[in-house]
């Protein structure tokens, strides 16, 4: 049995501390890697690889190695705390208020991949710093030497606003991008998503999906356009790691995927969007950590259903 | 040669004087059932109600009539002036500014249809005073007496906050109705938009489409709901009018249908997006006034693929 495994993520495990319109909750499990690599279990084999503090809780180890992740880059410092983050939504929810930010055992974070994790089929390196993005990517093998044929990465307001051209070098070295529309906006300088979406193709990246929350998202490729509303969710509780929910099923699709074209991105964001709709159900990984394949095909099949004319 | 027109709408003609980014015109033809039955007139025989003044230029008029629309449910007061609306638009261009509203011969407006006009197959309400929406319903026929199959309506958040009652006797009288995301919010009370689509067809009607600008629209009936994003457009110029262009191709489309299900109206909102996609891409009924069907057509097509995993 290979212990490769289909897909990496490297990103954050957190704390959050949440509230919004429908509670309030303190130290839940979150980060983007968590979100992700939780997502992508139910479609792959997922290596993760990430940091956390003496303080995370064999419990939140067991739910992620109880979905089949492999923790082998999971580093633990016994004299850090784990990065904790805590946040607000008011009214749609459409945009978290940062109240704190506890770096912690991410402010010295140098992630090292196992040697397994260098031949994985799929990589995404979440929203992290750019250099350390850049810096797994010089951990990769190439594709033609068993190294990864999709790699795709995330980022966030903060690094291009200090670190772009780092940002923009990494950019200029992976496959696909993913990140919501304000950052599209700001990275380009288009306040239209369509020219935005168009311009972050000239930076490097064959493939851009654009995350639009509640409506939906855009994928940009030399070949195509497409456009897909988000899953209608009646309650949403908490929006927290919606997008590298969607990331980690889009890219968890694509990984087992022999292709990855435009038409597999597609249906691949389908499986990416109905994820999304269970993760915003409730807090944290409440909806998505006891979540079976077929409750995720049955919400792909309606979500198929809701946008064909 | 029969004429009865497949389609009548009520509503205003208007002068518009508009900011945007793109530009400042002022003196422009404008107003709800304008830009409605322009709309339709690229998919059926629309009959247009409503009043203008002395100031309203020949030339205004031949532009509807060129389109094969029939004006002889305007009427044109003598002695006022045409109905005028100024606005600005800013950024996103997501919402208007009102910066002047004056009525002139709007205030007095008492709609009276057309013989003909009342045996329409469809009939379309737009926004206006729901009294006198209301006065329009009287004055058509029933559908077994030669009367429309198919009613609908528009309004806005001035008549959800100073005229609810008269607008929820006019909503329980129609089969459809066309609102912004806002004002669904607004009637209905529900942040949540799928919530308020549902508790919308509470009201009364069979179906309730909610346009939400560039993130698309969603039609609620008790068969299926539906999830269509707006066309892409690179460079809007001009928003005024995408809502009243996407209702009269999505009218226009339906009256000429024999049946009104869901699926009919699922497909009419593509031809109402790819309509509205040229209204914004200019000022006033610039990209619509020669607008041929293969064009629309080509559109639609697009769209389709675009929406298509």
């Amino acid at each position: 049995m290979s212990s490769i495994p289909d897909l990496v993520v490297v990103g954050t495990l957190a704390f959050d501390d949440i509230e919004t319109p429908a509670g309030r909750r303190s130290g839940l499990l979150g980060g983007s890697a968590t979100y992700f690599s939780v997502a992508a279990s139910s479609l792959c084999k997922v290596g993760l690889v990430g940091v956390v503090g003496a303080d995370f809780p064999a419990a939140s180890r067991m739910l992620l190695e109880g979905r089949g992740i492999d923790t082998r880059g999971l580093e633990v410092k016994a004299d850090g705390r784990t990065f904790h983050w805590a946040g607000r939504y008011e009214g749609a929810m459409d945009q978290a208020q940062t109240l704190a930010t506890d770096l912690n055992v991410l402010s010295t974070f140098t992630p090292r991949l196992p040697e397994d994790f260098r031949r994985a089929r799929a990589v995404f390196l979440a929203n992290i710093d750019p250099t350390i993005q850049g810096a797994v990517l010089d951990q990769l093998l190439p594709p033609e030497g068993g190294g990864p044929r999709l790699v795709a990465m995330d980022t966030m307001n903060l690094w291009i606003q200090v670190a772009q051209p780092a940002l923009r070098k990494v950019l200029a070295r992976v496959d696909g991008l993913f990140l919501n529309d304000a950052e599209a906006r700001q990275l380009t300088g288009k306040g239209n998503l369509v020219a935005a979406g168009k311009a972050l193709l000239g930076l490097g990246p064959r493939f851009v999906i654009v995350k639009k929350g509640e409506h939906g998202s855009f994928l940009f490729s030399p070949e195509r356009f497409y456009a897909l509303p988000s899953f209608p969710v009646e309650e949403v509780v908490d929006p927290t790691g919606a997008g590298d929910t969607f990331a980690g099923a889009v890219m968890g699709f694509a990984a087992t995927s022999a292709r990855h074209d435009a038409a597999r991105l597609c249906e691949a964001m389908l499986y990416g969007t109905a994820m999304a709709s269970f993760t915003v159900s409730d807090f944290s990984l409440e909806a998505l950590r006891g979540l079976q394949r077929a409750q995720l095909e049955r919400r792909v099949e309606d979500l198929r259903r809701f946008v064909q004319p």
